[in-house]
Formats: structure tokens, C-alpha cells, sequence
């Protein structure tokens, strides 16, 4: 019987050249998250499926995630995203971890969609979270965060914007002005959030058959602010009982202090998880063809209240998560990702099988010094090596035949440029380290 | 209702302390693959069931594996092994790859087991393999690269020894040699692999149930045999007729050749798999008290065959795996874990509120300067914050009060010797960075 080659279906295959994508873009997350002081954690990608029932409820965990039962009866679940399951974490240790805490982890994450073009199952996202701080220096922090991640990919300031929203002040327009239960209030966020998404009229005329029992008018005066002055005076009497507003305002000075000039109110800024309790934030594409949201993040302090019995055991927390897709396509489009390069450093081609074992001890030497190495074995003609060197991106090739067995003595040939120096065996590492550094 | 804290069962929660472990383990895998040219490879976890069923059979897959139907009916596993699937990706794309491909991964892998003491359901595994040559100098590399790695851990070539062994001569002991058929070879050949797990005449007492047609002694004469000579002399004239004895001869004198001394023969060495071909290897921990296995490989050349109508389809390969799980305690037990350090330069620990904002313009400068900083936001007792840095081994500190905001002027504390030196902030972080390289 002939195996399929074909991988399961809306999943990815990393191949070396899709792999060294992923690997530049976790090394900048990675690097950004040090500098910042974050440590990484991580876990496993099978969770007990309760853990996603209290906060997302039995449909979302039945539909939309990889859910399935053990042979033990237990039912488990493929992670749908990484916020749970840091709670939990911490929750379990949080009379003997050192608060604050800021923890980073880069998870596989699962959903079950129909495949389709563009929908993957399973994607890669950076989790950056400070648990312990109950003023707004983690949201201060996350944000900056998030700006010196963009930056570290080569992002300019005008390439993006960072809005910001405070989920006290969504609930108080929501619960308080717009006077919404519950059910009326998730319904008509969902909606804002997709305000820009859908025709005006549209958007108009379903926000008419939720709000009810007032105008609509002075609500779109609202979305329509352009900042939160704007916001405050389309208020008017009112903007004096209303949450949240302050700690917009602080936010957004102190970001400007820090450098941060495309941070921006956005009172449509809605963000999905029904977890967040105070300042909210997504970073978009400033690119006019494709205003696309990239990732963004938030306050939720009552999330680890979940597992404690206790209502005084709340922890504060704020974190953000950053998808490897789309950070992946925005870099691609902005062409903003480096051009291939391998990381080894040098392709021996060898002539002839004879030479095989000097071209061993030559590598094992360069090694110990620090230098990379791979060796054709194929004893194809010397092209045809050259070639394998090229397609794989390896800069410097050196070619042994019984000339160089019997000097010592070697050619390195830079493939890019098709400059050739001789270098003899004691100086081999140190000209191939040289050039690495050099680029 | 309140969530329970504990993860699914036989899985692992990975804290900072024992990411940071894993971190150690991987980087050193990752260094090792790069210094002999082996490029990075990735796949998703989820994988078709029937990858598995044509090498493994239905039992193994419904018994020892993770294996559900999602809602479109497909078969799904969670990946057992990678070599399956390294061997897909490499078949879909025969045409295309410059060969010869060496190809590294550290995907994490899972088997159903019953949860107990030691059995995880999940662990992670370097994969390292190469496609594409056909001669010895794929396994002398994968060996010598085994041996570098093991190097690179700290280990002495005391502290392990590579068995080797071909399954050309095995099999040809098994059904040449003793005229067993495909069964009962099968079942001897498990035996062999657990002789040294059991009694010495339960072995001879089991191996004698299954050699039916000739005396036993001739057959555990070859299995005491210390070297390939001794195990040569005990076949006496049927030497001339057994296969694969050649190359474990040249296999072990090159590596001699190339410094590798602590290679041995071993013809109870079996490996599990069935799909290798040729060359077979397992290192070993030579601590007297657990003589246990630490990783093995060998060669495969007939896997990649499954994925194509035609048996002229075949790519020679060579790969070995290598389980976080078993190194890791090999490592603590041989005392070769380093110590708990932490990647980050420099804790800021502050007084009250008001200093906060200066705290973050500081750790802004710093950062961009290439230090890696975290700031106490909590303005808890000085120390208190120290207490933190120190339990998240964390070297310097620096604390910020009034006068440091006055005078720009700070005190580095080294907070492993209790050593204070007064440096200014266009000094910082050089003095940080400088302290790092040092260690």
C-alpha cells in the first residue's frame, strides 16, 4: 500500500527555508521578552477540557476546539489559546512564586475550523503576561512591550497603531449609559467590533435593533470620537459617572513620555475574550488596503479567582498574545523579513570518496572552533555540490581534492559574490568566523 | 464552581526553573546540529492515523497512541515518533530537496500509556537524520555527532559508552544462522534487547523455548562475545557467510580514527523499531548502578519506500533521537546541570510610586543598550524586592530612590557576593553587560 505524503488536513509543514522563517520571528519575540525581564514557561498541549468550560462554555469547547476522551474517560482538549492555562499555573503555585511574576511562552494553539483558504487549525503565538501588579505600569509595560517587539522586526511607527480601550468604560457605556443587560450588551459589542468590517448602513440599522430604549445618536457620536476629549464632551453631563476614562488618559500620557507617539483611543475597540477588566489594547496595520488587526492583549484580574475557593484570592494580571501567521504575512507584505541565510558556515564538496575521511577531520577541527560545517558525501561532480551549497543558502564553499589533502592548503569560494582567497588549514575558522560576523 | 490547578494527567507543567532547564538542553542540542550542518524541520503534532498503521500496526495505534476521529470523520494521531513524519515531508518533496538533506527537529511526542511513577504521556526528542548518502559516512557522522553532543553536556567519554551493532548481522544471525522464521525471530530479537534486564537463566530458559532446532550454547557464545573478533572466532566457519560484520568493523575503526574511543560493539544491542536497516547504535551511561540507555539511531533505508509506488523510490537515511526526559536525569544524576542563572542582567527594585516613571525611562535606555531588565512595580519594602531578585537568580540589582533620581548616579549591588560599586547611568550599562560576559 502507498502512504499519503500529505500532512493532516489545516495544519503546516515547516520545511527548512518555512522553519527559518519561524525561527527568526520567535528569536526577536524571545530576545524582546528578555530584555524586558520575562521568563519563559510552557506546558503541555493537552489540558483537561473543564479548564476551557467555565470561561468559554460547553458550545465554544464542543465546536470550536479539539476536545476528545481518553481511554481513562477523561476528557481533554487541544489548547484554543495559552491565557487559561497560565492561570492555572500560577493559581497552583501562588503562595510560593516571587510576585511579580512576568512569564512568556511560545504555544502551539488548536482550534477546530472547517479548512478553508487562509484558516489553519493550529498556529504558534507568543503569550507575554505580569501577574502581581495592580497599577498601570503592566498595561504601561505590555504596550511598550508590544512597540519594541514591532520595532525589533523593523516595523517604523507609521507602519502601525497601537489603540487602546478600557473595558471599564465598554461596560459602563454599555451597562450604565446604554442601560443593555447582559445578553443585549455581548450582542451589541460583537458588533462594534466589527463595525469597520461591514457597511455603515448596516452596522446602523443592527445597532437600532439592540438599542432600544434610547436614540441611537448620540452612541455613534461616541464610536465616532477621535480621541478621548472628544469621547468625554460627546458624553457631555454624563462623561462626570462614567469609568475607565482616567485610566485611558494616564495610559496614553505616559506611553507618549515613554516615546510611544501611535498609541490611540478607540472607543470601537472592543477585543473578544469575555476575561479583561480594564485596559484593553490591539495593534493594527496602518496600511490603508488592509487595516488588519496583528494581536493585542489586556487587564484580566479575575481570572485566576477561577480556581481558588476564595474571592479575596484574585491575582492582577495583564498579558498579550501575537499569532506567527499573521505576524508572518504583515513582515512578508511590509517586506520586512531578511533575506534566506544559512547558519552554517561552510559546505565542503570532496572529489572523491578517497577523500572522505580528511574532510572529516578538517570539519572536526573547523568545529571545535566554533564553525559550522556540513559535508557532501555524494561524490557527485563538484557542481552539482556547489549547487546543493547554493539552494541551501550556505555562503562559503571549500572543495577537497587530493591538491588540497596533500597542502593543506585551502580555496574558499563565496558563493554570493564568486570571490575566491586561499587560506591554509590554521587559519580556516578564523576567516569563516570573520566573514559571519561581518554580515 | 471552582477549577482545578492540576494539569491533564502524565503531562508536564514547565516553570520558569524547569524551562529554564530545558532551555539549557535544547540550546545545547540545537548548537551541536548547527555545527555539523543540520538544518531545523518542524510539523504539526497532529498527524493522519494511517502514517502510523502501515509500519505499526492497528494494535500499536488503537493501544499506544492518541488517536480520536475528528468531526470530518478523519483519523487523527497525536505524533508517537518523528521519523514517520520526517519521512513524509522528505517523500513529498524527493524531487525538489537538494540532497543530501541533514535535517534536525525537537518535536514533543506522545504515548498512551497507563500513568505511573517515570511513564510521561508526553515528552519532547531531538531528531536528527540525513537523507541522501548511502555510505558509512552517514552513520559515522550521526555517531560522531552523538559523541559531540554528548561533549557538549560536560559528559567524559567515561561517563558513556555508543554500542553498535549492524541489523544486517542480526538478522541474518536470526534467520540465516538459526532458521527462525518472521515470529519467532521477532520475539527472540525482544528478548536479546532485555537480556540484560533479567536473570540469567530466565534468559537461557526463554531463549530455549524459541531455538527449537539446534543447541542454544553456540547462539549465547556470540551474544558474551566482548568484541566483533571474539563474536567472528564464535561463528568459527560460518563467519564467511554472515552479513554486516564488514561495516561494523569500518564503522568502528573510523570512528577510532576520528578521537571517538569509547565505541563498542554489542551484539545484544536490537533497537525497537523494525524499520532499520543497516547500522544500529544506543549510548549508554556506564554508571555501574544503572547501566540505562540513553538514546540510539541507525539506518533506514527502505522507510521512505512507503510513500511511493516504486520500489526504485528509495532514500537511503540515518537519524537518531534523543529524549529530553531520559537526558535531563542523566545529566542531575551526573552532577552536570548548570547552576540556576538567570538570562536577566539586572533587577530595579523602587522606592515608592512617584520614582516609577524615571525606573522605566532607566530600564528603556538600558534596554536598548542590550541589557535585559525587570522593575519592581510593587513599591514593597526595598527588601523585600531584593528577596525577588534573588529567588528568580537574578544577579544585580539596583535600587531607585530620590536621590538616584537626583543624582543620576546608581548603587550595583551583586547580589551573590553582596558587592556594591557606584556607577552613573552613561556607565550601566556597559558595567552590566561587561559582568555577564565575565561569567
Amino acid at each position: 500500500m502507498k502512504l499519503s505524503t500529505e500532512s493532516y488536513k489545516g495544519v503546516r509543514d515547516f520545511y527548512p527555508e518555512d522553519a527559518a522563517v519561524q525561527d527568526y520571528i520567535f528569536s526577536i519575540w524571545q530576545e524582546a521578552c528578555k530584555r524586558f525581564g520575562y521568563e519563559r514557561y510552557d506546558a503541555s498541549v493537552l489540558e483537561p477540557a473543564d479548564l476551557y468550560r467555565a470561561k468559554s462554555g460547553e458550545e465554544i469547547v464542543n465546536e470550536q476546539t479539539y476536545t476528545f476522551r481518553d481511554r481513562g474517560d477523561r476528557e481533554v482538549t487541544l489548547r484554543p489559546e495559552m491565557t487559561p492555562t497560565v492561570a492555572r499555573m500560577v493559581a497552583q503555585r501562588r503562595r510560593e512564586l516571587a510576585f511579580p511574576l512576568r512569564w512568556y511562552s511560545i504555544p502551539n494553539l488548536f482550534r477546530y475550523e472547517q479548512p478553508q483558504r487562509g484558516r489553519l487549525r493550529e498556529h504558534w503565538q507568543l503569550n507575554a503576561d505580569i501577574f502581581g501588579i495592580a497599577n498601570l505600569e503592566a498595561e504601561i509595560e505590555a504596550i511598550a512591550l508590544s512597540s519594541y517587539i514591532m520595532h525589533a522586526f523593523g516595523a517604523k511607527d507609521d507602519a502601525f497603531s497601537i489603540r487602546i480601550n478600557s473595558r471599564k468604560l465598554t461596560d459602563w457605556v454599555m451597562k450604565e449609559y446604554l442601560a443593555l443587560d447582559d445578553a443585549a450588551a455581548a450582542k451589541l459589542s460583537k458588533l462594534v467590533d466589527r463595525k469597520e468590517k461591514m457597511p455603515a448602513e448596516d452596522f446602523e440599522k443592527q445597532v437600532g435593533a439592540i438599542i432600544t430604549n434610547k436614540t441611537t445618536g448620540s452612541f455613534f457620536d461616541l464610536l465616532s470620537s477621535k480621541n478621548i476629549d472628544d469621547f468625554e464632551k460627546a458624553l457631555g453631563a454624563h462623561a462626570a459617572s462614567a469609568h475607565g476614562i482616567a485610566e485611558i488618559k494616564e495610559t496614553l500620557a505616559r506611553l507618549a513620555k515613554l516615546g510611544i507617539k501611535n498609541a490611540v483611543f478607540s472607543p470601537t475597540l472592543m477585543r473578544g475574550f469575555d476575561y479583561y477588566t480594564g485596559i484593553i489594547f490591539e495593534v493594527f496595520d496602518t496600511d490603508p488596503r488592509n487595516r488588519r488587526s496583528l494581536f493585542g492583549g489586556g487587564r484580566y484580574d479575575d481570572l485566576l479567582g477561577l480556581f481558588s475557593a476564595s474571592a479575596t484570592d484574585k491575582v492582577p494580571a495583564v498579558g498579550f498574545g501575537m499569532g506567527d501567521v499573521t505576524i508572518r504575512d504583515f513582515l512578508e507584505t511590509r517586506g520586512l523579513l531578511p533575506k534566506p541565510q544559512s547558519p552554517i558556515d561552510l559546505y565542503l564538496c570532496v572529489f572523491e570518496e578517497a577523500q572522505f575521511s580528511f574532510a572529516e577531520h578538517l570539519a572536526s577541527t573547523l568545529r571545535a572552533g566554533g564553525v559550522s560545517v556540513a559535508i557532501d558525501f555524494t561524490a557527485r561532480k563538484i557542481g552539482d555540490q556547489i549547487k546543493v551549497a547554493d539552494k541551501k543558502h550556505i555562503r562559503h564553499v571549500v572543495c577537497i581534492g587530493d591538491a588540497e589533502v596533500t597542502s593543506g592548503s585551502f580555496k574558499v569560494k563565496d558563493i554570493t559574490t564568486g570571490i575566491e582567497r586561499q587560506v591554509t588549514e590554521a587559519n580556516l575558522a578564523e576567516v569563516l568566523i570573520a566573514a559571519r560576523k561581518a554580515q
